[in-house]
């Protein structure tokens, strides 16, 4: 059996592998990878830098083939992977779940920072900076089992919109992106999200929505506690930062969760800046991606002078080491999926 | 095309997929375990147990079928997969880098717990108890950069012998459980190394002794600090705790690495109690196993009283949860592959 077989026998043998054993077989992601694998994306130097890594990092014996157990991409998601504007959207979450929970704590009405939510003051909100940031976090995000808060988000995605597109957040993950990241893995990548987002808020639906499963979210985690209750296990979330996964910790978390440096890494912000260093400053071939909100229209434009999401270091950072950075007015043919 | 099809066609078109696109095709697996995929289990109770609930859990349609996504199995290191005594391989490790770093360390010689090392005054070592044990680990562990720990890592188990076989480490992994991590990933699981012993300790070679990659490797570890040098990024090892992956440590961190609950655990001592509750306290097809160490032939003979390893608490539990036990010296027809 020789690699010059007929390439219909090849595919027909596919086609019949699938039917047998499921659809999922990466071999069918291969072979339907034939036609346009990104049709979001415009044709230009972007979509070429892209396509044009994959196939130097696949082609067997060529210079710059990297073995399929190494092919490890990471992508951030506020801002690279769904919309992070007007306000991240956990932020959204923590704000909902104050206003859900205040008649429990009617202390909340004289206590800052949450007076400044139950009010919708959003500048008194902002003036409490990280440390309020803080204590809306850790009453929203801790005090009960790991089971219990995955139902909470779950129930919130279920319902919560966006005040723009008036859709629910998961609606508003990007179109081109879930296509890159299902080309990469059809490629055999093995895609990871590393989010400065809570790791428990993004894997109950990182793998409906990008098909990247919990094993393979990183993110930003309070400490939780094993305890016996009523004769059952549990773990319970405790008001204790964990880890921070952003800027300088996420090449942190990257070795410490994934134990592999990447070779592709996507981001969108500042945040973002030392894993695409991490990634693509270590020799091989390597590619750095960042997201470049151009698009006020059909979603937002910021870069430098946003209050978050700032992308301005790891813009210089783009020209010094040739990284991608994708214009999504001119890259993206679309950026939702309902378009 | 039916399931009716001639199994010989089946397995023909798997082999060709096979050949042409790598025999870690895992239809292959499958059409491997076939022939008995245990070979190095006696038949007995055990084996059924393991084999009886992995087709409970595989059967489309049945009551206790369990989607392959969500077959996950975590795996302690240290006593389940491979030999623990006389001491942990880890602690052989850092016992020998002390030795190899004491001519740039003279005050070693007058300060213990180095001074006890360098004298082979175990007993003087053991009574340093904790506190001795952490700085032996940092200040073998510590000090240099993730690259730098793996070269060292990876070198010393190439010339480290145990001192009872004589034998490298890795090949002091248990043949039966090899056997054991093979026929669960054929049959769709996911496996997972959930060990007290360092992450970065372990990740150099899971892979080739395991089959288990990188990425499914959760353990203990200290903390790491991203920084440049010379224009490159590095990740740098700091004398510092991050995380204790063993007893109530476990569920979390199996709750932070992976993010998913499993469906079967295997560990061989109290360290590992916590994980195997976790694991089968929680309804649903769940199976709970640990290694009873009783053969002092093959292998060696401790549970209740040893020092280190101990199995106690969790033989109790095994009884109350029907767990299963697996005893070393009836169930295992082999114990090392070089036998």
């Amino acid at each position: 059996m020789s690699f010059g077989i007929n390439r219909r026998i090849v595919l027909t043998i596919a086609a019949t592998v699938a039917i047998l054993f499921g659809p999922t077989l990466p071999i069918l992601e291969q072979a339907q990878a034939q036609t346009d694998p990104l049709p979001s994306w415009n044709e230009g130097a972007t979509k070429q830098a892209i396509t044009d890594f994959v196939a130097r990092v696949t082609r067997q014996g060529g210079p710059d083939f990297v073995s399929p157990d190494e092919r490890i991409a990471t992508f951030d998601n506020d801002g690279t992977l769904w919309v992070e504007h007007p306000m991240y959207v956990q932020l959204a979450f923590a704000l909902d779940r104050v206003r859900a929970m205040a008649p429990l704590h009617p202390e909340w009405k004289d206590t800052q920072p949450f007076k400044a939510v139950l009010e919708g003051d959003m500048k008194t909100l902002a003036a409490s900076g990280e440390h309020g940031m803080g204590e809306l976090v850790m009453a929203t995000h801790a005090g009960m089992t790991t089971e219990e808060f995955q139902k909470i988000v779950t129930d919130w995605l279920a319902t919560a919109r966006h005040p723009r597109f008036k859709r629910p957040y998961t609606e508003l993950s990007y179109q081109p992106m879930i296509e890159l990241l299902a080309y990469l893995r059809a490629n055999g990548f093995k895609t990871f999200i590393v989010s400065g987002g809570g790791v428990e808020f993004m894997r109950p639906w990182t793998e409906r929505v990008y098909g990247v499963p919990p094993e393979q979210v990183v993110g930003s985690s309070i400490k939780t506690r094993f305890q016996m209750r009523d004769g059952r296990p549990e773990l319970f979330r405790l008001p204790e930062m964990n880890f921070v996964d952003d800027g300088a910790g996420k090449p942190v978390g990257i070795n410490e969760f994934i134990g592999r440096r990447p070779i592709l890494a996507f981001g969108n912000s500042d945040g973002d800046l030392e894993m695409v260093q991490w990634t693509t400053m270590s020799g091989g071939a390597r590619l750095g991606l960042l997201v470049h909100h151009t698009d006020a229209e059909r979603e937002y434009a910021y870069d430098r002078n946003t209050s978050f999401g700032r992308l301005d270091k790891a813009l210089d950072g783009a020209a010094l080491n040739k990284w991608i950075v994708v214009d999504m007015k001119s890259d993206w043919k679309r950026v939702f999926a309902f378009e």
